[in-house]
């Protein structure tokens, strides 16, 4: 049966990356209030296409949640594992839209790849399981019992899935849940993750006088929020990127001797990272390799900053206030609680004299570790080998996916986090773009996954 | 002579308020496009006004620019000295216009003061002037040759009156020019302007990354040209609001003994200062005293950061390029060609690895400094003494006004910068208010003015 799913997959092809470019024409910006119709059109776009594949589905309104949860459900084969596919239609904004190429919600081919908002981060990459599954139902019916759960606020730091599956965290129960949201390490080498950062968000808002002020009156004597944010910033981190909160590295753990010896056998280097990059040169603390600061050590990012003035030309304002939005990545076994309390202390401390920060907690996400003892490990690294020709490395990623605590928190099952897309996909970026071959490649790596998952070799 | 000329001015004052209500009423906003037209009929009835006195009169269009210059001569009096008005009959925008206590181009007297847009800044204190070169005319001519330039683009940052001046620079040569567009230093204590801060405006763009860039997986290895400009802007001023950048201060020269002491004896107090500006604590050098800071001591701000991520919620971008609106007020003797290369300098060395910075210039207005070794001087004091009954303080003053540095380039004139308004007369917010005492005051102070200067004592 393997093989006639896998041929039925290779003979659909041109049907799979229409739908991936219909999905990708759904402007579902999760963060933007005007596309809030859009979440829902790509949630509702999902569940016609798992319902009509034979699966129970539904869209999930979370109470004082922001866009819906996409639920499939198929359990029709009792006795077999439960595999729980997780997945995010949401994208990120798309500004500068002056950079891309082409209109980042009108996917176009170029030299084999797809470029669109959303085409790897994540829709590219979900839908290869949704294919998956499919290919399945029609030629009767998958090998295990099958969940899925697409959520609409990945980009946005929304917490309704993770509230839809503490609540339900029993009916949800599930053996394996498979997270393809990240990347190869290198083009033909694929990549099993046992660790993601966590995250904490915050804005740190200053506050000066009381209203704006005219610079030649009062410069001089009045603070100036943004002279003093300037000095909490620069104050958080050093000129070679060593973070300066209190405490902040203190529960930080190395990573194994092995994990090490992988990473310096994987094609990372730093001229090829300075490439992507495009900067003069990399930037981080030192007596760290590239690798261990990418995905073993704590950081600490300004996103942007708001307030003031910012037209055309000079206004000569001394502004109220001034607010910036600072993220930190952290690594195990961090606890964001900590650092934000120590993170507030040291804000309040930096700030300058008649000045006056906050730190607004925008969310955060603990660090997370994956155990790879397990056999749907062993499943996943043979599907890659089936589909891709190679085996699969042991990485850590720099990103954090929240939601991986909250699977791993409330339901105790084995999660197998990977990704199908390829480094210079451009995530977040200008030109995102998905391989054709990968996204061909990755539906059959699931469908070899679902077979192994079930017990076949 | 100059008795007859006090006597008629006290008995026609009546006619006077009428005619400032007259010039209040026209809506002269010269910002709004949709009063160019109430723009050209103030500038109309000043050209009436000086006309029918004996004046020759006309409305100047500079050639690319906005509102008109109102230009009247009289050069009566070959051998006298020859003194200018500078006027501007342009007026801020009266929003918010509902906390207005009656509207601003109705104006009504309450409490001795007529409230309305411009009653102050500038119509009261020039029309005085004008007024008092009436009462001159009116018994028999002026004691001295007489020009009025009025513009309408004060308010706005136009360049009419500045370019008019240059290119007319020897017809327009004049011993004295008179600018009252200031305010006593306090009630009854009349001032004369010795200084004005100059300003250097420059935006600082710093690059990273050639594309935005996610910040989990670059996070730590990407320079992040936010983290940059918190460092540079940072090392550009410290805490205490002491400037850092290389030979700064070095051109500085210290205020007078005689400034100092009289800035000692003014009524403006730190907790007044703290009351108007609304912070717990005012900034700036220490071992400079409050008004040395704000006049005499240049300094350094921020206006407003542009670039990254601005929107409600998270999103977690490295972004490619950061910008900062940053200014410096400047004073006698710095250059702004001097300072803006030291700024670049420093800018280049403070911006934190595998990030590049550049300025741009946005433009510079020189520090004035008037001499008040000059008859001119000395006459103003006798004047005020007479129609106040006060010694007048030298002040300066923090923020920039660029005609100043024009007239003193192109006309190489001996500068009279003083006020007839108040504290508290509301320029640019609602319930903008002249008292009609000093109005009636100011009409004599000109009227001895132009006596003094003519030699009379």
């Amino acid at each position: 049966m393997l093989d006639q799913v896998l041929e039925r997959a290779r003979g659909a092809r041109a049907a799979a990356e229409a739908e991936l470019f219909e999905l990708i024409s759904i402007p579902s910006v999760s963060a933007l209030p005007e596309h809030r119709d859009d979440c829902r059109r790509a949630a509702a776009w999902l569940e016609r296409r798992l319902r009509a594949m034979g699966m129970e589905a539904s869209l999930i309104d979370v109470p004082g949640g922001g866009h819906p949860v996409v639920e499939a459900e198929w359990l029709g084969r009792p006795g077999a594992p439960t595999l729980t596919v997780y997945g995010h239609y949401d994208v990120q904004p798309p500004d500068p839209l002056e950079e891309w190429l082409s209109p980042p919600f009108e996917p176009v081919v170029r030299d084999g790849f797809v470029h669109g908002r959303g085409a790897d981060d994540n829709k590219g990459q979900h839908l290869a399981s949704v294919l998956a599954a499919e290919h399945w139902f029609a030629a009767g019916g998958p090998p295990l019992n099958l969940r899925f759960l697409i959520e609409g606020e990945e980009e946005a730091g929304g917490r309704s899935l993770p509230e839809h599956v503490r609540a339900n965290a029993s009916r949800l129960a599930t053996d394996f849940l498979l997270i393809a949201d990240g990347s190869f390490a290198a083009p033909g080498l694929p990549a099993i993750v046992t660790g993601l950062r966590g995250m904490l968000y915050t804005e740190i808002e200053v506050v000066g006088p009381r209203v704006d002020l005219h610079s030649g009156i009062y410069g001089g004597i009045a603070p100036n929020p943004f002279n003093s944010l300037a000095h909490i910033l620069a104050g958080l981190k050093d000129r070679d990127g060593v973070v300066q909160i209190p405490r902040f590295y203190d529960d930080v753990v190395p990573p194994s001797a092995e994990e090490l010896a992988g990473w310096r056998g994987l094609p990372i280097t730093e001229a090829g990272e300075l490439e992507a990059i495009g900067s003069s040169r990399l930037t981080g603390e030192p007596g760290y390799s590239l690798l261990e600061r990418r995905w073993a050590r704590p950081t600490l990012d300004v996103h942007g900053v708001i307030g003031g003035f910012t037209g055309a030309g000079s206004k000569t304002v001394i502004p109220a206030r001034a607010k910036a939005k600072v993220s930190m990545r952290l690594v195990p076994q961090q606890d964001p609680a900590t650092v934000l309390s120590d993170l507030r202390e040291a804000v309040s401390a930096l700030a300058t004299p008649g000045t006056h920060a906050e730190v607004v907690d925008l969310g955060s996400a603990p660090p997370v570790r994956m155990e790879t003892g397990h056999p749907g490990v062993a499943a996943l690294r043979r599907a890659f080998a089936a589909a891709f020709g190679a085996e699969p490395v042991l990485i850590r990623e720099g990103g954090s996916v929240p939601v991986t605590v909250d699977f791993q928190e409330a339901l105790g099952t084995h999660l197998l986090v990977t990704g199908f897309g390829l480094p210079g996909d451009a995530l977040h970026s200008p030109n995102e773009r998905m391989s054709l071959d990968q996204y061909h490649r990755a539906t059959e790596a699931v469908i070899h996954l679902m077979h192994g998952l079930a017990g076949g070799e």
